[in-house]
């Protein structure tokens, strides 16, 4: 009875997955975007560390990850960049890809324009949302987080990040867009390197910023689709001079 | 002696427009785009009413104007839409126009695309900056609102709303556009009708919302300037369906 009860729930969320990549392909409807379902994680304060690979005790695990980042002498050595768990992994850029996937399971997608399926978005802050990016010859990491900056008032920030230096970064814009019930919201900027630290970029507010209202009036049945679209500068500033 | 200087700062402000002017023509470079300067004006709570057409006492005004609306019992009467003042002038849609325009001074821009240049954003909530904008046969107020709705944390608000009815305004889309400093931030929706309260749009947050950084990294000396252009629903439409 278990068992059947298991694969009836197994059937039913295939069926429910199914119903929202089809609903979030209705909504950007360029020919060829992968939709990717993103499942929430909540963040290290809720829960306890899930740095499997690392074993190290919570303890040494809950210094922030900026702070981590101050400790480090090479330059070219990166903290941890999943902002969910208080890894105390630190390695080169080159391996920080095959980290994030190996040990923290977050998926990787190809292509230039994708969509990104936040699923239950009624989730209560801290919660964090992500997935890499493949586009361009270049890895990018998308977060998207509920905070609540204001107590009381949970915020939505997204924020996309290059696996690679600044000065990379640079050569690159990237695009959210959010399109529902009427209304299209639009955010593009360079994206910064991971070098530099997440939480930063979201509590300075240089990010898509969403008030709970207008997630939910972006959100359908407490999923939100992010339309993400990755050029290199110089198509935008050829854009910007027209 | 006096005279010499308050012709001298004449003259600096006529210069400091001329290159505000300028700068946000070279933000917003589409060829033949209005450029409107546009000063703040505090919000009643810290300024006497300043309807000096209806000449009522500040007791008799000082009801919002959510509250006079329920009180028309003529559905196309109109309470005074300036959120600035507590106007308790009402009137048929048909004058609302000539009415912001000849007791509140708003200033009517014609054009498809206009440029809207918000000065002073350092000033302390509540500030509001108002304009009205002729396009497409139809007259649409464009309201900008700094307000703390989290105290100590003023936020900016920005929406369009049609002087006309609420199935009138069905048929537009106006677009709002902040461009600087490599980011990029575009809100589209449907403009309300001015038959709705412009508080209650704001207050759900059903608009474009900036935090305080955004606004810092959008304006340039103080200024921010808000692209707007406004289209025929059916274009929007059809653009959904590419």
């Amino acid at each position: 009875m278990l068992f059947f009860t298991q694969c009836f729930g197994a059937v039913l969320d295939l069926i429910h997955l199914r119903f929202q990549h089809y609903k979030a392909k209705r909504v950007f409807s360029a020919a060829g975007q992968l939709v990717c379902v993103v499942n929430p994680t909540h963040s290290l304060k809720y829960a306890p560390t899930r740095c499997a690979a690392a074993q190290t005790s919570v303890e040494q695990s809950v210094l922030p990850p900026c702070h981590h980042h101050e400790a480090v002498h090479d330059p070219q050595l990166v903290p941890c960049m999943c902002p969910l768990f208080s890894c105390p992994w630190e390695g080169h850029l080159e391996v920080v890809v095959s980290h994030l996937r190996q040990t923290h399971r977050i998926n990787i997608l190809q292509g230039a324009e994708i969509v990104f399926l936040a699923t239950d978005m009624h989730l209560p802050a801290p919660t964090d949302w992500i997935i890499m990016h493949s586009c361009l010859g270049h890895q990018f990491l998308l977060v998207l987080r509920k905070q609540e900056k204001y107590e009381g008032h949970p915020q939505f920030f997204a924020t996309m990040m290059l696996i690679g230096t600044p000065t990379q970064a640079d050569n690159f814009t990237y695009r959210l867009e959010l399109n529902r019930n009427q209304r299209r919201l639009k955010w593009e900027a360079t994206p910064r390197s991971v070098l530099e630290c997440v939480d930063s970029v979201i509590s300075d507010g240089d990010c898509l910023v969403l008030n709970t209202s207008l997630a939910q009036l972006f959100s359908d049945n407490g999923s939100l689709a992010i339309g993400i679209a990755i050029t290199t500068s110089k198509v935008h500033n050829a854009e910007d001079e027209m």
